[in-house]
């Protein structure tokens, strides 16, 4: 069954296996007349890519985005805008040893459960790098978002049991685990040390803040804002739960301060707090939108672990290659994309919520 | 936009407000040939029923379930099954009051905002009345699950700060709390009662296991099966939260306790833990699948609470009529149900995932 | 699987069958804010009735639409709006006899070679009672183009070899064939009367005509308005053939001849002849849209056929009832609504297609 | 709006202009375990090539399709098999004419008004080189069917004035007119001789024929399958025309002679006739499925035509380069290729009719 095609609106069909010839996306459905370069694209990407600091693998990966269509002399024009990534020649002998062995923590088996056999070269279509086709459409989509004023930033909440405890918008982007707050990155750090040293990984939670974005967004009942969030967050591989504002806190407070009073300002009626995360019967209210995404620790560490080959035999593996400590700060991205794509695809649906919409629409048509 | 219709091949589309003539639900995509009666159906709605206990609502509403469409002879005839429940006569005028004011911690305003006006009596299309459809819908999945031995069972794992610490199947369905644990019942017992007497309401957390699932359910890499049922839960109104396996626990831990070891036993390969909570890559391995839902305290509550009026002027609000101190047992006939529906839905979508099977399939046909 | 759903934004799920208790349908998608009642669509509904005419059946059939939610105070609501048609009390033994016999010319074999066993109470789901829904649905999405300036008229374009040769509005809803031109209605009956003599029954040719559709509707390449109208149109179980503008005629004309010229008056471009049809590369041009469908005969006919039981036997078949001797004047209005769903549809897709339409939009909403 | 995606379960996404970079297709629900190269694809690619004949444009078009994932050790893998067409470097100057003026017959205003601007050279997307990757993926989708036994076989049944009169297999990929009849193929290419001496263009009709299409085949009652043939074959650029079985000409003939008699033969109960063409109810019964497009003439011709600049002023328009004289021969393929992806996303929808045949499936299981 078709399963890589995510968005009713803006909708984005991924493909490419890890040490295939390439891999891309097509988005379908971006309107005409956005500005659209390989430049407003490839920072996305940077920010996902291996190498960046001792806290990712070191594997490099040729990461240089190219628009094949839907773009005309600067402008997206419409129609499906297609994008690729050449992949670098690997040396997929490397992998060998994984045509058989399942890796513990890895889809290895699950892939062979279902289809009959894998692309087992670096995990195939389960690959990690699988994302970057994601980040290469939720680029186009933040793109879009920014003329609307939206802008979705997200950043690690916290490695392991190291959390921020203050928001430094200017440090977000800057240090090697994207932590907007220096001081937690640095007690991070020192605690990824510890695990790398015992040849271990760690996880942590990623958090998202959408603002910006207009009253409105969401469909009842099915396809609430929260619920498409939720999907889209948690197809990320890594990805073990969801929340949205307090989330699992909620369930154990009273409705007397969960509930978020309202009161009127300047022309409108606003939330005093956001115990909902921006989010009331699924529709947005205007707040700012917070969700988190608890990510596992990375399945693939340098320890020998005990697993099976296809025919059941235990063998003791040793997985080649070098691994990410952590995926958390190469994540921040992918779940900041998977937003994007979410609110834009929102976007568009909301249009058509009321009938004096549509016709001043129409009525101020050319 | 279109929103209230979910599932690609087991799809469903609900309708009805709280306080309409009837809400209901139509189910496409159902196989021929599966025994179905309104009895088969009603025990779930009853589950979901108000007025079952001292913790839930004193309100009465019909929850006879009817079968319009889609059986013939007592079994489904593969064309739309639509399902329908009769609202009794409510008396609306009780309900005027909130013509006006928003009542803080629910969808009212957002309603407005999005469409300009709103069905204001009980809450309209976002009361959690409209569960009522996604419940009916479920039990018909259940019972195509049944076919295939699947089992959903979901059951409140906690209320407020009291969580169970055993499970009991018996218990599971028996209580006034629906707690497989009947020690945790009381407690939880005592302390909704101090929460009634403080005119306040409680929240909780509601755990799902998913028994008996075959191997390979589950579409990477958006419609991973987890993915699926994360989008299907957290559209449950009062759902903030979710997670799968070890969930947000797994940010906290290691990789080499995380990741689940694969042994071989009886012609297959099972994994020893599983912290995965039964899906890898999206896909379904073949053990339980376990997640959890945060439920919100109820925001209807007893106590005067300041909003404002869509004027935006300042009131004291007293909502009329009773209200759940807590809705976490009544929810968990929902959240299985949305359990069923993202199961069938896939039981159907992974036929197609090897040539081998489909050929064995047509092979085979009359 | 899923068949029975019908629209990406204004989607309409129909459900029920010919002699179940009811049949209905769920539009999902409608926006809030248009003035919907029961009066709006019932006309429409009186447009297909049985029993208008020498022409139609004799059967009575419960035509009474009802709203069961989506409206509230007079005004469509933006949530789902259901649609229900309680069937009369059929006395079901009169159609025994299909139990076992299949009718040449329906859908009684494929349904039994797809489903198994079928529900053979006057053709069940592939009755021609299925299209009242469609009809119910498309006289809301027509309330709705109304509001757009946008018209879809139909017509009987011929019956047998009788074709109309001029066209008067008036006479268009008026006369028992709804053929806009009185003399051809009148050389129709006199050949349809020689059809009944001999115990048999006529096909022909319907028409539309969707005025003020704005320009930009249809979405390319596999979305093209044509091709959505095709669709929707082909799927009307007598529907044999569909053609657009020119459509089977401009594959013996020359390009010279079929091309339509362009020219500029009053501010815009428009084509001096309209070979098209009012779509080009699947995009409407503002140009009246016409397209034609091809009615087959009615299969029920009063004669004594030659088929076989579901054992293979071979026997000879009275179907039971009265048989409408021809079906194009009472599809006419399935023809108009089907055309209706789809332009609504396409409104509300082509919001999107240019970024400044989306800013213009959002920057006027309150 | 997302239109460029088509299929429920063989899910496919083209995308590409005539001018860019590259054009290509993502195909996602492709099963696991189909043998799949290149080399199967190509011939497909090289029915629709230009430069064959006399009777086709004489542009030489780079038509090496590249499969760049999803296809592991020469089988498909389950995951999404994206395929790819490199452009040659064309020199767009000579299209520099055309981004003022409007051709008639095409698609060049309607895609300025509804997108604002368009990619002029060679007509962007609307140009008929986006049909290459609608025959890429046919080509995967026929050879998934051929695994089952089904065929479908495209030919030219008319050009102009001229049709076959009789049917000779071998003939159909020979000639220059993919004509199944080689007298009648003569007789058209004097007529388009003559066509060409006056510089004009010809149409026709394609007829095509799938053979050993299970029984069963189609949902009700919208996404019957002669609908959704009508729709896939509709969304081809010069298509005005569709019909099944006897199609337009079942408008005029009597019931009696329309309906199908049914007999009992080798163990099955089959049709005698087949007036039907293959589909009863928008269900396959298991006798060839037939149906026709009726292709316009070649809007682009050599003959200075009457039109507008963008700005409305009239001029006389040469359009450069040089012209198929007819598309049939060419679009034949496309035609063939859109069944093959109806076909092939069928047979995986049909898969869950009945309870039983799921069971059956699920029990055989590995």
């Amino acid at each position: 069954m078709s399963g890589s095609v995510i968005g009713k609106h803006f909708t984005v069909s991924t493909w490419g296996e890890s040490h295939g010839a390439a891999l891309g996306v097509v988005i379908d459905g971006c309107p005409a007349g956005l500005s659209l370069c390989e430049a407003d694209i490839q920072p996305y990407m940077d920010r996902r890519k291996p190498g960046q600091s001792d806290y990712t693998t070191k594997r490099r990966e040729a990461d240089d985005i190219r628009i094949l269509s839907g773009v005309f002399e600067g402008k997206t024009t419409g129609t499906p805008i297609s994008l690729i990534l050449y992949n670098e020649d690997h040396r997929s002998a490397d992998y060998s040893v994984l045509a058989d062995a399942y890796r513990p923590g890895h889809a290895d088996l699950a892939y062979d459960q279902k289809y009959g056999f894998r692309d087992y070269r670096g995990g195939g279509r389960s690959s990690g790098r699988e994302t970057a086709a994601r980040v290469a459409s939720g680029a186009v989509a933040g793109k879009l978002l920014k003329e609307f004023g939206i802008s979705c930033r997200a950043y690690t909440r916290s490695i392991g049991p190291v959390s921020i405890t203050s928001y430094d918008e200017e440090e977000r982007l800057k240090n090697s685990l994207y932590m907007p707050d220096a001081s937690a990155c640095e007690k991070a750090e020192a605690y990824l040390k510890e695990v790398m040293a015992k040849k271990d990984s760690a996880g942590g939670v990623i958090e998202c803040v959408i603002s910006g974005c207009p009253k409105g967004l969401g469909e009842p009942v099915f396809d609430k804002l929260s619920a498409d969030l939720a999907k889209a967050v948690c197809s990320i591989g890594a990805v073990k739960g969801f929340e949205i504002g307090d989330g699992f806190a909620s369930a154990d407070t009273l409705g007397s301060k969960n509930n978020d009073p309202l009161f009127f300002k300047e022309g409108g009626i606003h939330t005093a707090s956001n115990h909902a995360g921006g989010i009331y019967g699924g529709i947005a209210n205007g707040a700012d939108i917070l969700f988190r995404a608890a990510i596992k620790p990375t399945p693939s560490i340098s320890q020998t672990q005990d697993t099976v080959t296809r025919d059941g035999k235990p063998i003791k593996l040793e997985i080649p290659g070098r691994h990410d400590p952590v995926i958390v700060p190469r994540a921040v991205v992918v779940v900041e994309s998977m937003a994007c794509l979410v609110i834009a695809d929102h976007l568009i649906g909301n249009m058509s919520s009321r009938l004096e919409g549509m016709l001043a629409f129409y009525h101020c048509q050319p």
